[in-house]
């Protein structure tokens, strides 16, 4: 990295530590992530959100390490590189925490009062208390996060298109306010792909039907193997109905719709039994993520190399972080140090 | 400063950097804040309180360095010892930031919407706009200064024992949750002494009656020459009534009770005129502030020597914050660095 801040368009984006990644997870996000470093257009800035899990899960932290380390081999798994992307832990590059300190003064309580997430959750949360000071606060870290690194893109659902604007709306205030110091980051759509998971739902962590991406083979077909499909469909000869079927379901997603139709005839003509496509869905999947997940328990069984590469990383954005801080107090006229 | 912590009780306390103090803010403070160093009973960690200043005044950060400067002139003017005290700012120690954060995810939102002086202020004050999100939770930060340097005591005045309270309530649910980092600091009250301003009205710099520790010899008698008197008495040879005149009431605050007992029979018995004892007044005055006064204004012309002091100070507060931070990380499992 060269000391002139390189003329690309950066990325900044992160996810919090909830451990291995399912096959969801790395659909919905982290290949987007890959194939934006792998653009060669952006500057990216990976993290992994430890400060913003203490928001919500403060009541126990005890897994905190392992999932960042499960969370990091998956991402290296899947493509992420250090040499090219700066991957680090948010928590190891203290400036998050002054920065946000700093945009809380700017922010208004009733945007984040406002934010439509925050209200919904309140509500229909209840198996952890969310009533604190932080998990209100915690878009004025996201903003913190993003402007840190001068993101010029944020890639977002359109679900979280809202956070984005508030990050927008921040920055302003703080230029308002101290003079021009950030951009003001824009949201990078990307469509979201709802997986199904082994019970037909959205594959989820909390609904306990997720495969991971790090899942062994055997791991796979197991799972693949316990999977409820057409409960009308009592014997090996009874036709089948691939639309009511979980894991016909899942194999669509999985292969060539070409693919998924001819088995869909088969099953209905029972000229194919459940588990017969369970083993095909099994392969499917082993195909598609086989490199990744042999790419990932390697790395899980290395895990001080795992986070060699977080340490650096962080040093990297440290050197970044401190820049714009720099910025940051001189702005505010507290640059003293 | 040795490297074992020393068995000495600590005491922590900050000022916002609200620039020159006045004689109301000395008696009330800073007095007592010397007593307590002198004692020796006490490892001392006096900071400027910028950030805090920052949560409710970030509309215009202009002053901030000067107000610094001159603050800080007039604790060492007064006797606060950079080699027995560690005086530093607090912004210059960015682990109060970190740790205000991680305090932040374990401090019910309750808990500050509750605090007294926080819907007090909401409903008072209007010449600012104090709705933004740190404002409520500056009680957050003020735990996060006390506790990292694990102080016994905090001098108060006794309408702030409830944010003590609040920080001991915030470092008790820290230990519950993480483990035993943080001791329970307690109040260490003391007597606030309502000190007159030039218009009878309690001393304060909003009311532009204050009388400054740094002012010159001929501003204090210009002030005092500037105060109303009794307004009844038109002549010199009308009796006066010293307990309407602000002049006498002053002067009473800073002369024994036999001393002001005598001037106000005087006054009744028109042997003296108010000019007269507008001149004792500023005697007074000049007499018991003097010495601070002409070491502040030298101090002041030398801000560098000022900005030294903080900054070495901040440094011994950094390396002592850090050492609490260390702790803080290990205990949460964020412990990468």
């Amino acid at each position: 990295m060269s000391e002139q801040r390189s003329t690309k368009k950066r990325i900044v984006s992160g996810m919090r530590p909830t451990g291995s990644l399912h096959l969801g997870n790395y659909e919905g996000a982290l290949k987007n992530w890959v194939k934006l470093q792998d653009s060669g257009e952006y500057e990216c800035y990976f993290f992994i959100a430890d400060l913003h899990a203490l928001t919500s899960d403060y009541a126990d932290t005890s897994a905190l390490k392992q999932n960042t380390i499960d969370m990091t081999a998956d991402w290296l798994a899947a493509g992420l590189d250090p040499e090219r992307s700066t991957i680090f832990i948010q928590s190891a590059v203290p400036q998050h925490s002054e920065l946000h300190l700093i945009l809380s003064a700017v922010t208004p309580l009733g945007w984040l009062e406002r934010v439509p997430t925050y209200k919904e959750q309140r509500e229909n949360i209840t198996e952890k208390d969310i009533g604190n000071y932080a998990f209100l606060g915690y878009p004025v870290l996201q903003a913190a996060d993003i402007i840190m690194y001068k993101g010029n893109y944020v890639p977002v659902g359109k679900d979280q298109a809202a956070h984005v604007e508030l990050t927008r709306e921040i920055a302003r205030r703080f230029n308002n306010f101290f003079g021009d110091v950030f951009p003001e980051p824009q949201a990078l759509h990307t469509e979201v792909l709802v997986l199904p998971g082994t019970d037909g739902r959205k594959m989820s962590k909390s609904y306990g039907n997720a495969i991971y991406l790090a899942d062994a083979e055997d791991v796979i077909r197991e799972k693949a193997r316990m999977m409820i499909t057409d409960r009308t469909r009592i014997k090996r000869t009874d036709p089948g109905h691939p639309e009511n079927c979980d894991v016909c379901q899942m194999h669509r997603f999985f292969t060539s719709p070409e693919t998924a139709d001819s088995f869909d005839d088969d099953c209905r003509g029972a000229r194919i039994g459940c588990v017969d496509r369970k083993r095909v869905l099994a392969d499917a999947i082993i195909e598609r993520y086989g490199a990744i997940a042999s790419r990932s328990r390697e790395l899980r069984s290395n895990p001080d190399q795992v986070v060699d590469v977080l340490l650096k990383g962080s040093n990297r954005a440290r050197i970044e972080a401190e820049k714009t801080m720099a910025q940051v107090r001189k702005a505010i006229k507290i640059d003293w140090v």
